[in-house]
């Protein structure tokens, strides 16, 4: 179970009113988790979605927060597979700030896979490799 | 079981490259419909904050993506209240597109009570009416 | 000078640290204004894009903020064209905060009429009634 | 004049159904390439407003496109001082596409410095040294 982390600073514009990230900006800290996962797997998520037209959209999403990021923080955003199916995979992600690592946040989303039509299709043969399928329960 | 509807149309900015809404941006709208909620329960969110020092911080999210949001749909967003504690409440979300009404998410957020300085509080008494303490499981 | 009015409610998530709107946002802002005039012009801007494959992409965005718009806030979005070319448009914005109508933002875009390649078109037709050619100066 | 690089690796949240940048965004990347501008001149934005509560608020900002920022896109933004008076500082910025350098968008910003409660002030002395004055045109 491959871990990938991506580092983020915290956006001015990420901030809201309570002085304290925006809950629904974690979703997004998660998306790009998800292609810095695909880079380090060994392929382009842009790639997928624009020369083999196989997009992952999300079906559900959930984060638990812990503590609150601030501007300026820096995070280190942990992102790995825990369950691939043939036209679905599911991401989780652990959200920490440095440099003590405490934990912000954790995270899990759903994809599955559609074309550019959006009708759900078998994730592509050629990236299989990158998401083995899951044992079954 | 008081529902609220809150009636958004989706902007240009909301979409991302796949065509449709990006997933993050139905927390924002989950947002909309508590302040709604607020509202239509006898008071204004902002005054809690302002007045009462009292803000209710996010601690978990989710959303469930049933069918897409696109570029200028209108939404129905109705919230409601499914728990009420002395320190926390549970919302829940459903998001359907006008006119057929089909519904495109379900989700829910828990919320803790906070102060300025992020300490967790009691909601203040005179709030207390709007969120009656739920019945023991 | 057609001017079309907008009434927009601040959302929690437009505001930033500083506890007022974040200056990016008001750009959106104006996009739903750019919409609405469609609107009320007599067609619906998705049609012009879905259906006739004509975009009006942004080449120049400019804004001056007088005074902060902040959570809660009803606002009041006044949008025009000051310039209608055969593959240009120019709109105009005025912010206002209600109920005093104070101003808070004027602003002003540059769109270019582009095809679904990204090439610059004229504007079809069909909607140059809506946007008649401005005198030359 | 000191030009300061910062590096932005396009999120899909950035994007919108046009396929490119949502406008708006850019704005936000202006905002990490000023915060990058001073740490590279030698403070925190973060610690000038949290700790002697002088912040930059925006009072102008403008931006112009030249080509499109997609999804995935190494931007490089480039960001410098072209004014620095008493009470207000102005920013100008380059976006850059790598690896070939293509312009993408040149902006500016106008900010005012102001206290915690709105009010414009002096920048405070100790910054100073990090915003020379600007010569009288």
């Amino acid at each position: 179970m491959r871990q990938v982390e991506s580092q983020i600073r915290v956006r001015y514009s990420e901030t809201d009113q309570m002085g304290i990230v925006y809950y629904a900006n974690y979703f997004a800290w998660m998306e790009v988790g998800r292609v810095d996962y695909c880079s380090a797997a060994g392929f382009e998520y842009r790639d997928m979605e624009r020369d083999d037209g196989a997009l992952l959209t999300v079906t559900e999403a959930r984060c638990r927060y812990r503590a609150p990021a601030r501007f300026h923080d820096q995070v280190r955003l942990l992102t790995w597979v825990i369950e691939s199916r043939s036209r679905t995979i599911r991401f989780a992600y652990e959200i920490r700030r440095l440099p003590d690592d405490e934990l912000l946040a954790t995270g899990e989303t759903l994809h599955t896979v559609i074309d550019r039509q959006g009708k759900t299709i078998r994730l592509p043969q050629k990236y299989r490799q990158y998401f083995p399928l899951s044992a079954k329960a």
